[in-house]
């Protein structure tokens, strides 16, 4: 009995786009899937009970963060991550190595492994291949993914994916690109010192060695009837590395595959391009996740490559910082413009904060955040994953019905 | 028609205290009712829906803070208080006084009113017993308060209210006195400079200007048909001084009369000797409302005294300070004790913490204080908040079947 089964339920006739179901030691999930962030056992505001009422089937947390504190043993300890933090569906977990490059001070990266200084006390901790493997079998999630080696995106500013204009600025709010979509939550892009830029031969030094790793990911994994490993298909913006890389995950015949190294300051035709020539070297037959995408725009071109899953924090990054996601763009609720404003963020939306044109109104919200209050937080972040199930629903029944004219009538932001 | 009707259900055998129920435009409480404190038109951390969940039937709401911001003309013109926060159950606003004298700087106070700058802009603001009624009015609650004349209180900690030293001290943590119970949400009282002394010729003067203030606030109130002002009897713990002022504000023939100017640091000896004083010579067919009123010992005393009303911002301030009652007595789950502890916090408690046994773990609320998660606020907030709802549904079931065995066995922690 394999770990996770995919069940391929339809193909789309105009694009790669499928309709699936994916099933799990905790339950199934409908693809194409959006999985909100709960970096530290906890979708940030929300209790797992409203998480699930939004429509999530399954949620990532990240293995860097539990891995530093409390520790993977406690939580093995107390009964895995499921237990401990009340969520019976599915999880899937991170390795650990982006979080490792981006977030820590790195001593020391050599083909055994990665040593760095904890983020929150300095301590020298290693992660190697065989380590992450270990965490996150005592993490206990469905899906587990590959350690690989994460050099730092080129990454620049997406202008084109940022905040209309018309809504104003804010410099409390982090820099609104895709990069920030692949960030784990809570942690504020700057923080990070400015990170050299990745050349050539540092790219495919990393995707040789993420193969390596992926080998010995592989001879670790300790629970291979319970949870499924999936390799990651690195090699930046670089076709022939993607296909050498694809080919080379393939070889393991795991249980899903992801494409990572997306969604870092490349841009969307250069993802789009990526994806578009990743993706269909991935077996038909196995659920495929593009890691930290991101946008509605990013998610849909993604879906039509034929890719099944996404994550991002943006849904509660944003909803902490009164940005709101609507299916015409981002409402920046600080805006002076809706403090006398009585109608919902979306009067579509049934979410706990819009009630279908029932719920509390701009006027409220606004004055949430102004007070600083934790509400605001709690209800946008609602609205916003609601926002994302939302939206991969009507992708979901765009597939089904053969009929993208739903997407283009109801989710211009997508079209943009 | 009045805005407000009593009705006693049940006299006490071996106390003054009284089963009842009262009803007002938005629907009717029971009492002896719990009131939670929704500083900003929040209940902080959490949904109404929650709020209500949790067994409260009416809720406390702060006049100065509106009055500042967003301002009453506002929340008036967005369909009053009820409609904005979306909370359709009773609400109770205070008359603002007390926070000014406890929140602002005070430039003048005379018999016209205070005249003091706004704690947000430093903006001169004049309250009046008459601007009070007008922002009370536009604010729409159920039940509003006369404004009154309250000079600080001669506040000294009561360490025998506080945790026990067992659990250690928490810096961050208020000062956990009675003193703290009369406080409005959100505010540190460290952020106030110490006030001085009141003599006792400046209690008498608070006590005859409340009187006339009281004349006023029943003579400006534009709202009598569906909002029911109630009247504060002052005096420290003067008891003459309580006499003369309760027979005027009963001159008054008002729905209902509150007991002010305790839990100011007098501590429990005091305070019983005042309330078992002053809540007889209330009218017996009107709600007595003990204000800021407190520890579980403090309200079954006042309880068994004849009041029926409590308010307290414990539950959910203690909640963010990661500070659990129970009924044995405050639980500080920051505590390392708890980092493997896979019980919840009350096993007999069924609220969305405890889930009756099945709920959060000791050891995963520690890790949300520890990692500085909002689900740690917002799960101990609506742990604190039912247990005192539970509290006071086991109180109503001691005076409805004679039988106070049931509190001495299952709240030890009001027996201390």
């Amino acid at each position: 009995m394999p770990p996770l089964r995919y069940e391929l339920l339809r193909q789309d006739d105009s694009s790669r786009a499928r309709l699936g179901r994916v099933t799990t030691p905790h339950g199934s999930f409908d693809t194409p899937a959006f999985m909100p962030v709960g970096t530290q056992a906890t979708i940030k505001g929300l209790l797992p009970t409203m998480v699930a009422e939004l429509n999530s089937q399954i949620i990532l947390a990240n293995t860097y963060h539990l891995m530093l504190r409390p520790g993977s043993e406690l939580i093995a300890q107390m009964g895995g991550l499921h237990q401990w933090m009340r969520w019976d569906r599915p999880i899937l977990t991170d390795s650990g190595g982006f979080q490792v490059f981006s977030l820590s001070d790195i001593n020391q990266i050599d083909d055994d492994g990665v040593r760095f200084k904890s983020h929150l006390d300095g301590k020298n901790v290693l992660l190697t291949p065989a380590r992450s493997m270990e965490v996150q079998n005592q993490l206990g999630a469905d899906i587990i993914m590959a350690f690989d080696d994460c050099p730092p995106a080129n990454a620049e500013r997406d202008e084109a994916q940022g905040l209309e204009a018309a809504e104003g600025a804010d410099e409390s709010a982090p820099p609104l690109s895709t990069r920030a979509s692949r960030d784990v939550e809570g942690e504020s892009p700057n923080r990070r010192a400015p990170k050299p830029k990745t050349t050539p031969e540092r790219l495919r030094e990393a995707v040789t060695r993420s193969a390596r790793w992926l080998d010995l990911c592989v001879a670790a994994h300790a629970r291979k009837q319970d949870q499924a490993l999936f390799g990651i298909v690195q090699g930046g913006i670089d076709l022939d590395l993607r296909t050498w890389s694809a080919s080379h995950a393939r070889g393991h015949d795991l249980p899903g595959y992801a494409i990572g190294g997306v969604a870092v300051g490349e841009g969307y035709e250069q993802l789009v391009r990526v994806v578009q020539h990743t993706a269909p070297l991935l077996p038909e037959d196995r659920p495929r996740y593009l890691m930290g995408v991101g946008y509605e725009r990013d998610i849909l071109a993604a879906v039509r490559s034929g890719v099944d899953m996404f994550d991002c924090v943006l849904p509660t990054r944003n909803g902490r910082n009164a940005n709101a996601f609507t299916p015409t763009g981002q409402m920046r609720l600080r805006n002076a413009k809706y403090a006398a404003d009585a109608q919902v963020i979306d009067p579509e939306c049934d979410c706990p904060a819009c009630g279908t044109g029932k719920g509390f109104s701009r006027s409220y919200l606004r004055h949430l955040f102004a007070a600083g209050e934790m509400l605001g937080p709690i209800l946008v972040s609602a609205h916003n994953i609601r926002h994302f199930q939302r939206y991969l629903l009507d992708i979901r029944q765009a597939i089904a019905h053969n009929d993208w004219s739903l997407i283009a009538r109801r989710w211009p932001v997508a079209m943009a």
